[in-house]
């Protein structure tokens, strides 16, 4: 009874909309509520919940560096705060300066997508975290043993993973690392004014950005980029109608999803990158090839749909995507302070 | 009549004592308030003043690793928030994984020393950062127009700068990014149970605290930590009574100033270093070479001072530096932020 009463009173929800508004915008909400969903309260599923010890610990693993290598390098390396969740760099750079092959995308909502990194090959954000942990670019340490001799070097933590994990004999393990910073993740949600639009406040959107909005769906951007990530739900050929490389001065072909699978078919394919506060995360594109948010929407729409959008069109999707910017989540736009290691840390 | 008024307030409020402590309590308060000051509300003095605007900009620019060359690496490096203004590495590390010869200390109250860097050869933390911004180590452009060139790809600064040097014609200088920095890191002051203690609230210190601070002074360590940084006034040889790379491990001997100046008498020669939140900055010494509090406290005593301290002393002693951690500055903790670039950073 419970589930039913949710769901009808949901459903009301999502198809509410204030009396005074005209037949077009009425029209507009009721399509965009088919398309889109706003963003859940958090991100956690049964197999990986948020509890409130685990994003504790996970939040200062997060931004903890010592874990890694020379002991410089935390996930907030990649996905920075001040540059929402991001790290401003085309392609990142990682332990020793080794170079990542792709853009590091925002952290910020990365947990609603379907699938984690550009080429599908993490099944969700705590497989990126343990992947990440004994991978020779994000962390260089050889191996778990090696990342988890440098958390059992700082005495704060022992408490903290058994708070997290209760029931387990040993809970400093790589997994757990995972476990608790995926749960941290799963907070990172930033509801923006489009999600008040379409929770049925017309006016959170600017008249530009409902045009944006329109433009959006009508070009066809919106067969991709949809769901509650506006984008991060499915995969798609990157250039459809030219080659990408070609449009974006890449300076690499990357042959996306075909390298994983060895399978013809994923060639040039890539997960639709998730919208979400995507005027706060240049450069764009895979490679970080593209400057600009216009020059952006411009490429995606020759390349993907074959549409040469004019100049008063690119403005109104620029207009809606900063209807996708929400506030940086307090517990990611402050530090947490870590605790001091007993440890001297090896220079590398 | 207004500044007289001021200091005869200013030495009341100084020398105040709450009526029912007792005698060697209120001893050890005079005599301490005699040796430290505590720290003033900003660092602000008449040829780097604190400006809101100033200070709205350094923040910004303290955080954004867009200036560097390979853009990776930022102020906040070096001095990380979650790691109270240091990084918890021995010897930091710069650019392309570039070493650092030296600790980095906290920036936190750095304002507060007499002269910067661990040898003094950086005046003022506006020289700090003047000369890093074109440090190969710190940040690896090669002049000041590198520098400039990023900012001026950072279509949110120019109004900034404008607003921070009103009456420049060309407010974007690398003079004035460091100004502004420094104006923001003259903010970063942590007020601590020791300087309520100094006030006149005996009780804002432990029992083991107040036991520790006696040890502080007897022992004779507050001959050169002193004044508002406990620390940061002074040079002194490191290893007065034995050489200090014997009992810390040190795995390079440095000389200290005497690199800087040429003169022998400066050989192993460093500026004390402030204690102010010295519990959260581990680990110690010029070149991070113990790794924790009691350790760098046994060490001190007996190659600075000849002193075999008690374990029961080194606790208190301990206890008295924890006094000496503030809460971060809401300013520092949360991270501002970044406009968007309008150019893609070049690949290393």
């Amino acid at each position: 009874m419970r589930s039913i009463r949710f769901l009808v009173a949901g459903t009301l929800a999502a198809f509410a909309i204030s009396p005074a508004i005209g037949a077009d915008d009425a029209a507009l909400l009721r399509q965009a509520q088919q398309i889109f969903r706003p963003l859940p309260k958090d991100m956690g599923t049964a197999d990986f919940p948020v509890s409130e010890e685990r994003v504790r610990l996970g939040r200062l693993l997060f931004f903890d560096p010592r874990m890694t290598l020379d002991g410089n390098v935390s996930c907030a390396t990649c996905h920075q705060p001040s540059l929402y969740g991001a790290d401003g760099l085309p392609t990142s750079i990682g332990v020793r300066q080794r170079p990542h092959p792709r853009n590091a995308p925002t952290v910020l909502n990365a947990a609603t997508q379907f699938i984690n990194h550009w080429r599908g090959d993490r099944e969700s954000v705590e497989d990126q975290v343990e992947q990440a942990l004994i991978s020779a670019i994000s962390s260089g340490q050889p191996n778990e043993q090696a990342v988890i001799a440098r958390l059992q070097g700082i005495p704060g933590y022992a408490a903290l993973f058994k708070a997290a994990f209760p029931t387990d004999i040993d809970p400093l393990t790589v997994k757990n690392i995972a476990k608790a910073i995926g749960s941290y993740e799963r907070t990172l949600v930033t509801p923006s004014p489009f999600d008040a639009y379409l929770a049925g406040d017309v006016n959170a959107l600017s008249a530009a950005a409902r045009a944006g909005l329109e433009t959006f769906i009508r070009t066809g951007c919106a067969a991709c980029h949809n769901g509650a990530g506006v984008g991060g739900g499915m995969y798609r050929k990157f250039g459809v109608v030219e080659d990408y490389w070609i449009a974006t001065g890449s300076q690499a072909i990357d042959k996306g999803r075909a390298d994983v699978t060895k399978d013809p078919a994923d060639l040039y394919v890539f997960r639709v990158a998730s919208l979400r506060n995507v005027v706060m995360t240049a450069p764009y594109f895979h490679d970080g090839s593209v400057a600009t948010l216009p020059e952006a929407v411009r490429v995606m729409a020759r390349l993907q749909l074959g549409a040469k959008l004019k100049d008063s069109e690119i403005d109104d999707t620029v207009a809606f995507l900063n209807s996708l910017t929400g506030d940086l989540p307090a517990d990611f736009a402050t530090a947490p302070i870590l605790p001091p290691a007993a440890f001297t840390m090896p220079r590398p």
